[in-house]
């Protein structure tokens, strides 16, 4: 039974994160606190997962945190920069789930999210907290950077076909869909229900946060895998196109590839099914099947599908992978 | 002023026809029909239309629609072909929204659409009704095959680039949202409210009706163009995604493409303003703007942006076109 | 540990049944089956409910059923009046979801159902499944008849008024709204969702099914209530109009009605907190919190909020009460 | 042909104003002007309007507005109060669409929005713009206070009935239903998409600035039937209470009362017809139709719906009224 911090409680993010953590058999202590909200407001916010016992709010700068075996942000990008050095010399395990440690060069840091890192050391030290190609580092990690919700889905989506250099790696295409909480709780004129409800569209064309994360973690695959054999391969090369859906929740994610000459005999489906078999969080749908977003509502769970069109008249050797 | 007939007027397509025509300075009287409505129904249905004193609904076989100097089709697919040649042979012009006369080849017509074609005369002389590229033939036309919903906006936003002979046609993406009143009015378990609403998924991956006619067209532009200066050209290759978007009405179409090499160079934000500065339906957006569903709906135009995405490290030759 | 079946499994109420009973700690294998949807259908279905183990589809009349510790019914109207008997008579618990045995004279059955009922000793046998009122009577019955979604929330609304006669029951008003799924599974032109988002409207205003069940048991609420004290109250009088709220889930009902001129000093706050202290179910809200439909989601519970308008300028001696 | 000017164009009462507007025949020239946006936004903003070149925008205190032959106010509460009068000397009509100069009692103004009114001369001689009431006296005003949306359609709902004397006047209920425009475009946290969608909700049940407002016109029209008749009849009371739909746009409005006595035997339905027969803008809608927001969505007109519920088993003299 461990004591765990949750750091911007209020937020979309964080509400999530307790409603996971309320239901979690093997916590004994939630200490929450949230900037923005006042105390008042706060336990309005969380009140129905009290009744629990397990909510304490207080300050962070409060020395029950330093009690904590696991803290927790959910804060805008900044906060965990401040303060997660204090806690992780305390021995403290530190989870981000803000954008604060993702990007390991402190370069792209300062040019997406226009603040320099002041934390380069522990930059480096942060693990990627993907448990499907992380696992083992997550576990041993001090601090932990929890992917974007877009990176989530290109990553998992694409990490069987890199891994096995199946696929040209030069020109892949994500195109995204996200429904309107992902854009945070603060009141914008953009996420108002008058201006989104009954509209779609496209942004971030130009370029958006969630690009360079998804670039660095399929390059690191892509280095990773056993590109001796294929040295002549392409560089990286990725669309990244995001879209509003009128919807509360959800990501769906259509991804384009062209798979390599060698590759093109495989059994596709069969591949993604091994690839994911022991993983808990990752669903393979069986061939014709759509994916919803509504299915995956409230859930950990990735749903995969894969397509490999054969309408083009000349032979098609590219194909689509859906979560 | 013209009297023009409505074959199908209940259902969306057909309503929309109406409120267009009821509307419009040129037409003295609207004869109306709707096949699975009774009588009472349809003027319930049209009744917001009335006091313009220019609808009258009667029988599809009534001679009151021999009279008619137009007569539309907003039927489901297998009505015009069965009843169009009459009203043609009468010297009535004859515009057909269901999918009857869009495909040249009738083979395709029966692989897609489950039916023998069985006026195949007829269709070799019907005009795609898509102004942009057919105006001419459309006024001479004795029979105009309108395009369907997801054909029009990927034709027209390709259009511009397969004209100049600018990008590798072997390998376009069409992914594409639609509103739910896309699928029709007959009830369906798939477009219930409960079943829709706060849900987005793709359908149809493994080929969709509407992929031959965006094949065709787009192969017809190709074609046409003047491809003795560049013999070698792959042969067209597309994608096609369809996905339901949670709103009832509006389609985003969002494109992926690569310039030739001889292109990498040109304005394409100019290229399309120029290739449509006269068109009246199409408006080219300034740069950096994003195209919202909800400001096209209720109208006939179509929007359509351009991005040139440069975050990739390669030099970026890539970019999307968004409807 | 006990076993149960639930006869109608594919339908809004027998999932939500479902999603509730294979998170039960009491229960160790579920029968389902479902009338409409085929075996693989059904599959396809409760596959996020799987990974249980306790779910095993098989036929209505399978002997499996005859097995189990209790049924639910979660069907149209009408199949538990066929198939309920011979299950209670083996000794089973029913509990039925349906309206089958909701009211007690079977000529209202017959009035607002449209059918003769047939099994008239069951229903009297039958217990009004509301806790908050028959908590006792419901342990020990052999068929209960689960309450509709519009009588829960106005009977709870209404009672713990009633209980001390404090209203005048002659002019009782229930404005409720209801979400999309309340109108069930079936594809219908009224439930798309083309027609119904970005809609509201009310519906069965000159009389609704839910009516009679409303007016039996509140009726039965009046006359259990000391009424000696009493004598020359009013007889029953209520007005009931539904609206159908563009969303998929959730009921709110605002009731209007005036305080006995004996009981417009008592504090009525505290009568309802009082009157659901011990409930689990219900949840008297803070004075001036507003009650949300989205706050309730998912969950089993009510939520009341008390307001007692002062605003007119004769004093006010009404007030509202809200689920 | 005249010249006509809006302040404050850009919030959505500006917004649907300036869309009737550009199609207004009798229009010349329409000056804008938004105090919160920039001139740039405001061009994007009005984008779709423009074409009919009518449209320029200026400062609210250029000399251009001087020359108007109307002004029209979209402004938040005490806008119009500052710039009303030096306009209405210049001989220009004012039309003010907020709620300055609604609330006849200038402490009512105080009281619900918390300002003093400064021009009380001008708010006595302004007209409340409800033509269906005030035909004749708007015609002649200097200046015309529209009225709120709620009160609208509360008044137009009691209207005939009150005109007549047919109701117990002292148990009025107005429950009432809004899309979310209605709460203004300021971004808010409780207008957000997140918030909003599949939620449903009630809110200002202690008191909303449009009561008072209804209050007086209900009062109004009381003091002005021919009471003599009626002398012992009670003062007005009315509860109002109004609900949040997740819809962008629409108001509906389900009115309770009680038909005096002699009034009971009465056509109610003939009367709303007969009341109505000559207002372009209010449509009695026959026996048994449900009135949708959605049939209405972008119309000046107000739907009616008279219905009198006969389930209760004791003679039922109470009806609904419905817009």
């Amino acid at each position: 039974m461990i004591d765990v911090g949750v750091v911007g409680s209020s937020g979309y993010t964080g509400l999530e994160l307790l409603r996971i953590l309320s239901q979690h058999p093997e916590i004994n202590k939630i200490l929450i606190t949230a900037g923005r909200s006042k105390k008042d407001q706060m336990d309005d916010i969380v009140r129905h997962l009290i009744g629990k016992n397990t909510l304490f709010s207080c300050e962070l700068n409060s020395r029950e945190f330093d009690k904590c075996d696991v803290v927790f942000f959910a804060t805008p990008h900044g906060v965990a920069i401040e303060n997660a050095e204090h806690l992780i010399n305390k021995g403290i395990k530190v989870i981000d789930l803000s954008a604060d440690f993702r990007l390991k060069d402190s370069s792209d840091f300062k040019k997406w999210y226009g603040k320099e890192h002041t934390k380069k050391k522990l930059l480096k030290e942060a693990v990627y907290g993907l448990p499907e190609i992380y696992r083992k580092e997550i576990k041993n990690a001090r601090l932990v950077a929890m992917p974007g919700c877009y990176p989530t889905a290109v990553i998992l989506g694409f990490l069987p076909l890199l891994l096995g250099n199946h696929i040209d790696v030069g020109n892949l295409i994500a195109d995204c869909k996200s429904g309107v909480s992902g854009a945070g709780k603060t009141p914008k004129s953009s996420t108002m229900f008058s201006e989104t409800s009954e509209n779609f569209m496209p942004y971030g064309l130009t370029g958006h946060r969630h690009w360079p994360e998804i670039y660095q973690e399929l390059n690191s695959i892509i280095s990773n895998s056993k590109t001796t054999q294929n040295p002549s391969s392409n560089s990286l090369g990725i669309l990244f196109c995001p879209h509003l859906v009128p919807m509360i929740r959800g990501i769906e994610t259509t991804l384009y590839c062209k798979l390599n000459e060698l590759s093109q005999g495989n059994d596709i489906q069969k591949l993604y099914e091994e690839t994911y078999a022991l993983e808990p969080f990752v669903e393979i749908l069986s061939e014709g099947v759509n994916p919803e977003t509504s299915s995956v509502r409230g859930l950990n769970t990735a749903k995969i599908a894969i397509t490999r069109p054969e309408y083009n008249k000349n032979s098609d050797s590219k194909y689509l992978v859906i979560t």
